[in-house]
């Protein structure tokens, strides 16, 4: 039973059946089998260019190769004992399928090389469904942006109401955090791109294979430059990892605030009854259980990150088997980020806002700040003009009443350079519109930052 | 459809397939069957004791979550689209096993409640496995130092050789450090076996449920004194997690010495084939798998405690939806431990020593601190002593030879306290023997740290 | 000068000083001056008791250690190049104080055992003074919670309004966990109090060092089992470090609820002005700044927690250098914690409630699940009950009213069980009265919780 | 005194001394006293070009300024008690010198937008800083590779003697991942060199400020595009503490090959004494402390990193006093790669190898694939050449005789394919030439390593 293995030729020991399946991979590695064939059948052709196997061995190797593609997507490929990983397995099959000529398919390889392809093959292919997930959701958050372009709102500082904005810029400032999120994930992916194939298990391949062919045939961008990194090299793994957690540790303030603008006592939201569940004991209830759930997956997906980290430092050079630790890592991080990205889609597109209490939550307070601007503009200096509007707001709070609301005679006492146009600051439009500078919250501001992001997409959609 | 869930009433919405997966928790949560079907037989008796079941209808109860059980033994049990969690699932097959009578089991108890009773049984019974196998790791490790109490090897400090000490004391001082582990483990078990059922959804049960009935027929040590808290606290997982954490760093290190021994270049041990591997491209190979991937889980357990934490940080109180990371981090963990300890003392129980090797590892460098030793037994203050056995090394490497083989005239020069007796400094065995304070290298120490160990075991292993 | 240096020897290279200051650790070690002082203090007494040094050359070395001590005391102690860590410095000096002398001290010590003996004091003098500050808290919580407990508010679960409970029974929620907290600090002061002095540098103590004498001399509780586990074990410090940080993970959920308490849309508390601060855009803004701090401070110590695990990962055993990073992160997260819990009592002392508006929040939709337990006790299964009660939400919802509000007509039409007494199902207080079980909201159980606390407190005060 | 707080106007109650302290930033964040300085000229700039400062105005605050500077310069700037962070600091400086007209400095500036700007102004500095470094060291390990090109030694795979590689191979495999991380570092810059300056607290700027003359005025990239993103966005910190902990963990991996690379048992090469240090109880030993400490710090900088994370996941939108964890993290962070890169550089351009050592642990068995390569050239599959190869290695063992000592007649008992020319099979030599492949460790391959890298670093030394 041992000879299955693919050192079968040392060992004499007996085996600890705990030890086995610590040991093995397949349960989760399995996950790559296309990867891991569309890999071999481009390193046979490798190998028949460099005549280390003829045309016909080639072709029987890439029909059995087919075969085994054909068991897969049939869901008929039978897992062995003794079938440690995906590559002993596809190996073993090709062998049942083909014979001897199998065993010409591992020359010059080694399962260094082969499975940090199947995993950067895997990798880049996801990253690309990612980056549709995240351009969708871009999408959905920025168009809703334009539709509700007039709600006004109150802008929130350490969670107390600070100053009257459009909703579509709180939308925004989320929409332009995610995009610098896919603008380093396309970075990643290029970084991803490169064909560690080759390089064995850790000197290089003895052969003369044509790197750059494989590189082509596989569609890499580039190949790797020493074999050392190539094969032990998790850079690229991390990178994912850590770009995951910091893609959810935006999409946790995402929800956070969405989650406490749908409470009864903001209630500024509903989410669609798609995201939200009910409660087995308080049929009144509806939780944002979506939301909930994204902000929960961040600390997963960063427990992933941060174990993977821990498990490479310290590690020396080359192939450890502390490395086999990269893929379910990559694998969870991987989907959970894959199902967050279509859910919170889901959750804008289908989210109710209710203008009215949005509109009703802002109060004559919040345009203290506007007062003290009055006040600048009348050439006050800032510092004294900020203690002045202070001054009026503590005292609306003793005469219980509205700043707003305040007379002019008890504004005057305050500053004499308050005068009838003051009730001008009583407007939350034209509070908002004074934010007309870039970045700001006038409409022009947030249509612009709009056709910025809408001009952003086009350029990653038309690729 | 939507009618099977629990909240039925009230949702009229449709659904989002990728939302339904992302929310449902039956894939792992039904691990916990068992402990699911013994918290509800507890808890229809209780309703039976208040007057809210017949004795009939609790035998119906009853009857139909032993067929349930069964089911599950015999793998029969059937989880159908709907089956979100184990909870509900398990309420569903009861209703079609007894009808009407279902909706009673669930009169005051909530999901909230329900399932953390659940992860607090499941979790008590394998702190039991886990420390089975500790104490089986820690007694192999005790016996095998008491064994090969003879044999002498370099200490290192910074992985430079420092002082010869016994082999022994080198597997006790793991020993040492996996039994403190072991008592906090203790300690973990009793504050997570509390009972939190009897505290709803979070304002606590409004029948006269007798909740020290409920602990003592699920046989807790406690029951939780507040009922948010006891729904929503998961200070017990994070611990648990954290205790994992914290002894694979500690067989972390265990794997990291033995990796390094188990070089061709140092030569000490070489592990059982049981627990190495071979390489698929290089025959002459023969790896540490098993360490290298204890060492790896270390990172693996981290991440899920640090990923955990992450989750609860800045969570409001009582339940969240982000806590259902709660259950895949404490399975994960405990799984990896449980294997890691058993590898552990599969590898301890295992291994060849290499004594000549590691005999022949020893040189008379080491004995540079002994050297000073001599001279302060001579009376020389420590540093002087310590500056002039220094002299003496470089003396050594000066001329070419080992400090040990200097002339009594040689050592003269530095100083005139050396005399002929000097010869006996040159005696690994005298060099052990110094260090006979308690917790030192000398035989008479090392026994004693054996004997409190075993004693140690012993009072475990008698209750 | 590298004469100055411990080792000073053997070196005969030139020195980087960046590479110097990377390695000095002076700059925070410095914060153990009086625990390096005591514990040489406690050494030279057992070196005289072994006969290593004479009476009058004790006497010399106390006294020079009470004259540095002096210097600290007064601020006129100086650290000088080359003194790379409080040990150096302290020999120097003491060298410098009495002579040749002082070269005695280090007889059969090391830097490892003197360290680590070192922290072992620091830390378990701190871990007091933290146990004193949380008890502190704790009072302050449970005996607010006692003169508030009439105070009836929305308890939230996911942040909807689930069911109406004491404010006190929120209060102590979170008094129970700090009560955990506090009783792992005790256990984690125990493993901590445990004598590391006589272990050497790996080997043990050579000389005839009575380390009993040395335990009770500086009030250890324990001496160390094994001398290469003493000298480089570090859970004590990675168990105050986890501790810290789920410390303050409970804290960041007090603190996430009152921070949300205090926003205008809740308005259940209002900040005393000391522990709040203004923004200086915005004079209307009162910001929780301190709830904010609290609440971050949760990050910052379990990243000391987890950086501190990676650093130890994957170390061989003994001392090397990498444990340097364990004083930083030792210190740092004591001092988070102090100050937090000092932060937090006050908060809790001097915070305002609202209880009007607490008693506002309140509404009938929050009974949702009481008109369900009425149906229950007329006999209907809970199910069923539920269910029911869910459609009568709904059928208020349609109608625009609140569900207290549909008349028996419109119950009837739910279930014929309804009867005129449904009316008792709308009193706030009849509702949390039901909660009688232990560990409930009914005032008699929350009386109950304050009892136990007090209890609990009382018998760690006396000690 | 409460009035020098820049919220003055409102606050009435009384002060926490703890409370203060904590809340405090001065002692971190005048770290940034200059960038604050430079931020504030080219507002005051922004002001003058808007019309609400006067040419005049305009030249008193630049010349307070740049006293302030001076001040700072001569070390005799004086921090007050009330400068709670480095911006209170100055602008109360700024009025001591100039009078009233400070106060109009901060017109629609916020320190959200204020704090933000000297973070990235000083990150962008820093970051070029450590580019420099990183260089520095890549030069240093190519020009060294370059040099001893030809020396080979045993490729360690899972810590086993594998296949002879180049040492060169060696270092150039770790040049070439801190080469992926200067490209990283690139792209880091340009995300963090963007302007928010000109938000305000969240809203933007309410005045008619051109945020394109202040990005040119302080040589940004680029203006952020919302401003409420602008504010609060930290992930451009969150980055650069991955990118500083993925490149420690590069390191740490450097460090652990060179610490066990530094064994006696191993002996590859010494590190100069300015990298190493004696022990203070064993004067034979030469401890590689530089490495240690750069291993450590890989867990200390995740900490950090790991830690801010932590700080940020569930916050809600836009300022919370939480991001003050930002600063902290940051600069330690930097300080340690900092350092830690001057310190690995120095090693490098340091370290003496030891070729005889490292020749001498070339052994036979190492090239068992390449006695299979020699069976795949005549023919013979891979894996039966594979298990071929390992019966070889097996008889060897058995008769107690090194591989390449087996007769003739020996290995055809095996395969009848072995000739007399299997002989070649034992040259180190020949074995490394074989790997010509791109990236593997032939002459001609390690040389094309050399010269790409070094066009590499050519491109970046010429900008």
């Amino acid at each position: 039973m041992e000879e299955t293995k693919l050192w079968g030729g040392r060992f004499v020991g007996t085996v600890d059946p705990i030890m086995e399946k610590f040991n093995s991979s397949i349960s989760y590695d399995k996950r790559m089998w296309a990867e891991d064939i569309k890999g071999s059948k481009a390193y046979v052709k490798a190998l028949e260019k460099a005549g280390l196997v003829t045309k016909t061995e080639m072709d029987q190797i890439l029909n059995g190769m087919d075969k085994i593609y054909e068991e897969w997507l049939n869901e008929t490929f039978q897992i062995k004992e003794g079938d440690e990983d995906i590559h002993t397995a596809h190996e073993r099959r090709l062998k049942e399928l083909i014979g001897e000529t199998a065993g010409k398919l591992h020359t010059g390889r080694s399962r260094n090389d082969q499975v940090v392809t199947d995993m950067r093959l895997w990798l880049r292919d996801n990253i690309s469904i990612l980056m549709d997930h995240m351009l969708q959701l871009i999408k959905t958050m920025v168009e809703r942006a334009a539709v509700e372009i007039d709600i006004l709102f109150p802008g929130y500082t350490h969670m107390q109401r600070a100053q009257p904005i459009r909703w579509s810029h709180w939308i925004l400032s989320h929409a332009v955090a995610l995009s610098r999120d896919a603008e380093r994930l396309e970075e990643i992916r290029k970084r991803t791109n490169v064909l560690p194939l080759g390089s064995g298990a850790i000197a290089g391949n003895p052969f003369p294979i044509d790197r750059e062919f494989l590189s082509k045939e596989l569609q890499f961008d580039a190949i790797s430059l020493n074999s050392m990194d190539a094969t032990s090299g998790r850079d690229f793994v991390c990178e994912i990892l850590f770009w995951c957690t910091l893609c959810l540790v935006h999409l946790s303030k995402v929800s956070e605030d969405l989650i406490i603008y749908s409470t009864k006592e903001f209630g500024f939201i509903t989410l669609s009854d798609a995201y939200s569940t009910g409660s087995s004991l308080m049929p009144q209830k509806k939780n944002a259980d979506s939301l909930e759930l994204i902000r929960g997956k961040a600390g997963r997906v960063f427990g992933r990150c941060s174990g993977f980290l821990m498990s490479l430092k310290g590690l020396p050079s080359t192939y450890n088997k502390d490395l086999q630790e990269d893929k379910e890592a990559m694998f969870e991080a991987i989907d959970a980020v894959t199902a967050v990205l279509q859910v919170a889609s889901g959750v804008f597109s289908t989210l109710k806002v209710h203008e009215d209490a949005m509109r009703k939550a802002l109060s004559s307070d919040m345009l203290a700040t506007d007062l003290a601007y009055y006040l600048v503009r009348k050439k006050m200096p800032f510092r004294d003009a900020h203690s002045a509007s202070g001054r009026a707001v503590y005292l609306a709070e003793k005469k219980g009443i509205e700043v707003k609301d305040l007379s002019l005679a008890d504004l005057k006492t305050i500053s004499p350079l308050f005068e009838t146009d003051v009730s001008k600051v009583w407007s939350y439009e034209n509070s908002v519109e004074q934010y007309a500078a870039a970045g700001g919250t006038a409409r022009s501001s947030v249509t612009s930052q709009i056709e910025q992001l809408r001009a952003w997409l086009k350029r990653r959609q038309s690729t």
